[in-house]
């Protein structure tokens, strides 16, 4: 931490910022510039509290030095962490693809999807049992029976499970039925269910704010690591700016940003970040092209009549499309998205 | 709800949208203009999925009519709703002033600020017991311990007391010490929490996500509403945008556009809006000019060693002369600040 | 400036980067840390490129101390610069303001309208000739015409013109007619027109771009002042954000920082801050509330049949009431709205 | 353009509307809603002022239902416009790269990017004589010695030269020495100079402001293209947004959108962007993956001595494996980056 004195700064208040410099513990170190002086806190000041110098006689501003999280960054571990789902190593050169309605409206409709879509190239389904609504009048999900309607696609289809927790007592329930817990955007800095998901040992998709910085996402992962959890995936869904023909910006700057910052893998959400179906492809394209290492996408076998977010899921054919796009573009950026393999358990919804 | 047809849509697009709109129950209104039509639904919007309508053939975009929320509407409730706190009443044409230390710290802090903030003319006390925090590394808050300062805080000030739930789960315990619930920024999409919120019958201070728009606020406060809670009081705390010479950006306009579009109370937060001590008076003088139904005061007796938002906490004197130049800023305008009155019960801390 | 480098930057690097400093005419101080050093670049650093240092190897980033502008600062003038407008001291404790429509549209129209904003209480008069349309099938002003409608307007009434020029070659008609040269929010960094505006002796009304930081407008300033005029005022006119209930967002904050950096009056345009009519009186007391030097204003007699901007123009009698809630709010800070004497040439437009 | 009524609207209201709505040479068509009435505007409402209903009683709001532009719109034109660049038809599968020096700088270090980009594979050469920089206190461009200067760069690799011009004025002279015409960011809404490059015939690179909509970027293209020129390629070089971790933010969203609104070829510029080169092939790679007609890169030889936008600037041999990447990239979505031949003019610059 730096702390930058005003120009008509005295020798007294500057004397009183090296005291308390020590007074934390630190040691302070003065630089005087031609028209400044600067204080330099040496040693770490993760835990000191900044605020304290801001108001101090004579100070002009603080500028910290070391980053806020440490167990996220790639200073603490340069190597990507790496985290099996469905066989694929997600964090490695394999690209990973989730996909899935938005809600789980009914048996048929998740049954079919989740067959359309490992028939597509798939390896994780995800779908929708607590739904945060904007309007309390929305539907707000099945619950539980929406629990078990995923564990049933997940055997008739061999793939895991990504579903979204809203609250701590939800995770008990949740981690019975699912492989890896979502946390929403609007959740992203929901301190008691980050608290809670890092002290479960589930996978944790976590999602950035719409007005999350991507140093915040950063803390949001280090609330749930420091907590014991170790796999966390980060997830870029777009951001909210003054643009308005599309429902959110795609921060696709933020994909090398974080790759750079980070050991932990990075998903693009292009259905939420674009907010139009007419986009995703392209976007999903562009993703895999800045390095993304995998994609979370929605898909409905009839948008028109989807409970939640029509507007942006892909019919099944659409999205088969993309995968094969995917797959070209990840070839020639010098990644692969792993083949999978129909379950020998899939059989048709309509026998069971 | 109004759906406009692409320049190129048929005849049989336009069909298939009418039949789809009867099908929701609603009636179907065309208007054929020179380059496109547009169909009209009429009867209630609200419940019906929008959506559904964005992914069919020849449909350019979908334009909402209604305004989503009811309840907080000056639609559904032409008069301010008024609540009574500490003998003000919020909402009338009293300006309400609530004042304390961003985080409960100790003993001595917490009753030598309410002392102070009482003294100066403030009619609530804010101090938090539950913080939510960005860093996993800095203080989370007294806890109970809080709570139980607060609740001698407010014998020994007689003021009532306003402070953070950040779970549902903590409801129970918070409102037995507690007034005023205050819901924070990070929470304002916290769907569980607006939910549980709903269901007592606690008044809740609602504040406005750094993110979030007006719309979304009054969705957020509609959840309240619609639970069952009727005593709501929205917070403008300031939102997200590029400028960086402070902390967030003060939406001043939101005051009149929510007593435009609302009933409910509507309170300004400067210290978080600026995020600097030295604006704080400005802003504050700025919002009760524009219209705004009370305020509230990061304040803090030594804001140099204050464990959380020191940076922009006031002094106990330059609070006291916050509240001078509101008391004339109200009358310009038409309004009181309520005097208060010294309990008969405050007594000195240290004779305790 | 300062170079923070990376926590694995060598001794080779650090070396490399001294050189440079010194090779700029600076002089290095190193300040080793814990975890990284810093290298304090002393000396005035405005003339040297930064961005020289951020491609060096071992260099993690770069800090700026000094602010970069300078004839703008309070550092280079600490107490407030004054302007005469129409006997109004603007920058003292007396508030300007300005009124008028916002295009000359005729003559009856802006007659009219002049005496109506006169006879209210304003001090100068606005009203573009050059308009600046984000459409090119829009009104695009009267030109000349305008002008020296503008011209009869102030004989009429007394008051100073305020208007707008687009282009540098502009500028000597437009001299010819107004007392007040305005830039516009589109052209604040048109570097050309800044110049040229820097070069003549009028004052300019400088109006903030609608993504520009303070930093940015107090850089665009300087354009001004470092080319020879010393006669700007600043005006704040509402920023894009994703809010979408109001055209743009006050930024009330930036009147209190600006004051605090800046020694140039600070005019607030609630017009074009909110967009909306409705809204224009209560951002307005803001405005004054928050130490604004003054306001500027759309009035129109007829908005609805305004060429531009009716849904922001306040009728005449709207705009006398916002007269006089401004002054009873700045008499409650301490300031005063000057009154003005009605000319003694002001005649009936009909008579002439 | 549809007028909506308040949901206390009576009949005299409503009939004021129409008959105004009549006297502006529309039609207009009533849809009474269960709360309210709805009033089309029937006709082409492109040259109505919108503003005139908003004030009107009665009125909640007015929606445009028409896009404002129209000789941009793929409306107008539905299949894309080609414009060809040193052998490469832009706007078809094939992509152009425009690359160089952010300024132009000195003869050798001009010569020496040229030739290193031509060799890299770049189609055109793009570098500024004339800058627009955020200080009066920066390095201002070289001006008419700098247009000379590309010229020789042109005559020695043969590739087209793209520059930016800053004012009307400038044109004439630009026009002799440059193939296409750079408006910058910050003149995106200049519209004298939107007027005056509308008048010429050469091709004009528009960048979109960084605080513009899409709508505005094509509303400013439609401002050249009324005035005659039809050869407008459109530039994304990243909007401003609350993100501070990249200088801009790269809206990827853009480039599908535009192509879906827009028959003009759209160019990317990951340099700016970004901000900083690290990001800048992770980011050009994305753009040609969304679907960009092309980039526009800044390479400079020696990035650390660079006069403007060293940090964002590639240094050769970074942009060559840019260009293999792109390369690669373009082919998996189905595109062709065209080869370019060694103009048999090319020479050593040491030989001059």
């Amino acid at each position: 931490m730096l702390i930058i004195m005003r120009t008509d700064a005295n020798q007294d208040e500057i004397s009183a910022i090296v005291e308390r410099v020590e007074a934390n513990g630190l040691s302070a170190h003065l630089s005087r510039g031609t028209e400044r002086t600067i204080i330099g806190a040496i040693g770490d000041g993760r835990p000191v509290n900044r605020d304290q110098f801001v108001q101090l006689p004579g100070v002009d501003r603080v500028v910290p030095i070391s980053r806020p999280y440490k167990l996220a960054s790639r200073e603490f571990r340069a190597e990507n962490s790496i985290f099996p789902l469905d066989g694929v190593k997600v964090g490695s050169d394999e690209v990973v693809i989730i996909a899935g309605p938005c809600s789980v409206e009914s048996r048929s409709q998740l049954m079919e999807t989740a067959q359309a879509v490992r028939e597509a190239g798939a390896h994780a389904l995800r779908g929708g049992a607590y739904k945060p609504r904007t309007s309390p009048y929305s539907f707000q999900g099945l619950g539980e029976e929406g629990l078990e309607l995923l564990a049933e696609a997940r055997e008739l289809t061999g793939m895991p499970i990504v579903t979204e927790v809203m609250a701590p007592e939800q995770i008990p329930l949740v981690t019975r039925y699912a492989d890896v817990l979502q946390i929403g955007a609007r959740n992203m800095q929901n301190y008691a269910l980050l608290h809670a998901a890092g002290e479960c040992q589930h996978s944790v998709l976590l999602k950035r704010g719409m007005m999350a910085t991507v140093e915040e996402l950063l803390m949001s992962a280090e609330y749930i690591l420091s907590h014991g959890n170790r796999r966390v995936l980060l997830c870029e869904r777009g951001i909210r700016t003054f643009e308005n023909s599309t429902r959110n910006t795609t921060d696709i700057n933020a994909i090398p940003v974080l790759k750079s910052l980070t050991h932990l893998p990075v998903i693009l959400d292009p259905s939420h970040s674009t907010g139009h179906w007419e986009y995703v492809s392209a976007v999903a394209r562009a993703g895999i092209a800045a390095g993304a290492d995998g994609l979370i996408i929605e898909v409905h076998p009839n948008p028109d009549v989807a409970l939640s977010d029509g507007g942006q899921s892909l019919k099944p054919e659409r999205f088969a499309e993309l995968v094969t796009q995917v797959v070209a573009v990840a070839k020639a950026v010098g990644r692969k998205v792993a083949p999978v393999h129909a379950a020998e358990s899939v059989q048709a919804v309509t026998a069971r």
